[in-house]
């Protein structure tokens, strides 16, 4: 190392950044900060794009109120603004806080690179969550300067993806971030969890389906077979019925129509069980209150195990237990895809079936950094497809987007393959899990030994990031519970920070 | 956030690391390994470099023994390994510990270019920070690997920028570092640390020197004025009588070849200062015990202030007092550059004189992330030029090597601007500072308030990382009560990640 000393005076050049004008708006108002594209190899030369953010200060009092940052993941960020009402809604106005949302590269509006190439190998190099962290680290950065909040604590938020991104945030940049509340937020689902079984997010789901009616899964097993047989055959009559009883946009005809079906319906009952909170939302899509339920519902009238006169079959096309069965299959479906109107055909080339979400992005993220090796074992009600084929997941990113997936980065780059160990230093991070929720499989459910500085909550009743919404009558008790315990904590980080003013004692009452 | 269960059935791709064939070496040995050329922006398709890194495992006990690594710094790795002794001969075998030394990218034998480009506009956008610490978060999990270490704690040493590099690791990467101990380690010498003057690096160079003779650090400030006069007239007469007195290797002939004589002697100097260490040494260059000291008795002859009648100019060329200052000028300056034969001209073309150190890498992380303001202000004994001149060194970098300073940098990403804030959450790291070192104004010197779990050290009489080297008789007792100390917090540590077996009772000896 060596000094700098060598040059003549000059003055110094300080650096300014612009402070909203005139105040700041109050109502939640929309913003673009120039972002780096590239934080790390670019020599202080990077280029910029356009990153979005929200800010809304209506409840912000800015002589000690914190601030309270969303870490948006992949989709919108007004979808997660519209869904995270216990931070919008309680905690801001409880602690006057300052609510702000970043929004994820390469989501939402916030694209480096026109969307039609963004994703492409050319380039999707800067989609990684390194990157993603330095923006929201940045971006809060320019918030505490431009709102006079220098001194005032900054907790991160987060659900799911963005649950991650809000407990990595608070491991690498704690001098930012003084706590993180990572709501459902699965950061151990990677290659080698130990004790972990990739099929247990099948079996969730297939749980989830059972609680309903014990039949409902099995109904939507014996559905699953009768598509599978119908791939197999790939007779002609066979197929205009299935696409009859579908409602498929387009006709079925090959054996990848079908696969596509399937994956499309799965992801249906997926995204139920995900998100079966137990009141109307529309978070993915629009979904009645206890979706899991009410899909089951549509299958209760169909008479199991089937009788065994169903098996004849009489005349061309498909008989009729598997019409019925595969009908029932549909309107189960349906209760994610076309709640509400205007009711839509089944569109199987939407395989993601993430809704609001943006699949491509994530498949990016997952091929690179992020790969989550999901199945469905023999105890599941989807097709079994165990184990997880690797060495094909990596030939398919490869294709696709020019990239290698490395199923270890998560623990190079964390730890978390021994979590007691991993963690120990780590501090002020609350983790949420839902025993409804397929991703609490691979989220940390057990409290950290030896660690009483992260907050491991456990709730039955709840699924993906329930209570991370907005308190509603409906909710189950320990969702309630459990945010008067994350409202307590961030609390205590809050005032650990930035210490509220003391009491004065009771000496000085007297005096 | 979705699942990766749409793909069909093959065998799971297991990875394999070579471990040592047959054992392993237990005398030091140099190993390379493929690093990722680029960890952020490759997709997982990064080509890779050959990194250099040593293992000595001579005192290792693989039932209990910790990894003890250095995280190299800007230099070639057999350097620090044999200035380093604290940790190699005395830790090591006391703690039974893995000795690891890893080679920074870009330096030594770990160029990932052809040295000769590597450092270019082209070439040298990996030379990073974030990319260094990536390498040696790998190369310690593959050490883990290796050795079937997998549980046993890893402390983390260096010095300088090393003793950064140590530091930055361990709030980075706490699951793979169980505590670090950074020996003089500026981190936070750079723009804006709150009550830092920039002249302090000087001003405590200065000091160094009027502690050995009130009278030295004046009269090379005497000198400096008559070089400074002759470079202002460029006289022929003068600049052969300069050119002979220096020893220059090639004739001086204009302002710049002053400026480079200039600069060449000013850090022959200060880094006299660093590493005024009380016993012979050999870390940059060659140097008996205590060079400040010896440097000054070179001077102790001259009479000071100057006699009236010494100002008298009789003939063409320099008077005899200028002759006499400026060849005790060279004299001191020669304890640091020209102390054990062969003895050398002196090559004004070396304005980095950093001797075993690496002044190319280094002028390249500095262009980019860690430009560390140092300057001389006027109570230093060096030409005045305070302020630093960021507009000047920014166009500079930007010329030589395509890189534009980031001066914020460090706050951004580690912070430190509020140490008892930014570094609240972190732990089990050491920090020491010596008060002879210049570098320590920029150092962590003060405890962190509210936590305990960091270990400042203050040591009067020390220079840049003594304590670090092998312990000497004539070591000052601050730093032998500093190795103390540090041992026994190292100790602390190992035994919290891996406890050693309870000590049997009494009660159970009774049985």
């Amino acid at each position: 190392m060596k000094n700098l000393g060598l040059l003549s005076a000059l003055a110094l050049i300080g650096c300014a950044v612009a402070a909203p004008p005139g105040g700041y708006p109050l109502s939640i108002t929309e913003y673009y900060r120039d972002a780096k594209l590239d934080h790390f190899s670019s020599g202080g030369n990077s280029g910029t794009f356009k990153m979005r953010y929200l800010v809304d200060a209506q409840y912000w009092n800015p002589q000690s109120g914190p601030i309270l940052f969303y870490a948006g993941n992949e989709g919108d960020i007004m979808g997660f603004y519209q869904n995270s009402g216990f931070m919008t809604t309680v905690l801001a106005p409880q602690y006057e806080g300052l609510i702000v949302f970043g929004e994820h590269r390469y989501f939402g509006k916030s694209f480096p690179f026109d969307k039609s190439v963004a994703f492409d190998k050319d380039h999707n190099q800067y989609l990684t969550v390194e990157q993603t962290m330095m923006d929201y680290n940045e971006l809060i950065h320019e918030i505490r300067y431009q709102y006079g909040a220098m001194d005032k604590p900054c907790i991160v938020f987060g659900g799911s993806y963005g649950g991650m991104l809000a407990s990595w945030l608070r491991m690498k940049f704690p001098q930012t971030f003084q706590g993180a509340y990572a709501s459902s937020a699965p950061i151990l689902y990677f290659q080698g969890t130990p004790g972990f079984k990739e099929s247990a997010f099948g079996d969730v789901i297939t749980q989830d389906y059972a609680k309903a009616n014990a039949n409902c899964p099995k109904i939507i097993q014996e559905g699953w077979g009768y598509i599978n047989a119908i791939q197999k055959k790939l007779d002609p009559q066979e197929l205009t019925d299935l696409s009859t009883i579908m409602n498929t946009c387009a006709p079925l005809k090959t054996s990848s129509d079908i696969d596509n079906l399937y994956n499309h319906l799965m992801n249906g009952f997926s995204y139920m069980a995900m998100t079966d909170y137990p009141y109307e939302t529309s978070f993915l899509n629009p979904m009645p209150g206890n979706p899991v339920q009410v899909a089951c519902d549509q299958l209760k009238d169909i008479v199991y195990p089937p009788p065994s006169s169903d098996s004849v079959k009489d005349s061309k096309g498909l008989p009729d237990r598997q019409k019925t069965v595969l009908q029932g299959l549909l309107n189960a479906a349906n209760i994610y895809f076309n709640y509400k109107p205007p009711f839509k055909c089944t569109n199987t080339s939407d395989v993601d079936g993430t809704g609001q979400l943006d699949g491509a992005g994530w498949d990016v993220l997952a091929c690179n950094q992020l790969a989550m090796p999901t199945t469905n074992g023999a105890s599941s009600m989807f097709n079994v497809n165990d184990p997880f084929d690797y060495k094909a997941y990596s030939a398919d990113c490869l294709k696709k987007y020019g990239l290698t997936p490395r199923y270890q980065w998560v623990w190079d780059f964390f730890g978390g393959l021994n979590v007691d160990l991993d963690f120990h230093s780590h501090s002020n991070i609350i983790f949420t899990n839902g025993d409804l929720d397929p991703w609490y499989t691979g989220g940390v459910t057990n409290p950290i030994k030896k660690n009483d500085k992260i907050t491991v909550i456990f709730m039955t009743g709840s699924a993906h990031h329930l209570e991370l919404r907005a308190p509603n009558d409906l909710d189950p008790v320990d969702v309630k519970n459990a945010r008067t315990q994350i409202a307590a904590k961030i609390k205590e980080w809050c005032d650990e920070y930035f210490p509220p003013p003391p009491k004065p004692s009771a000496q000085q009452f007297i005096q």
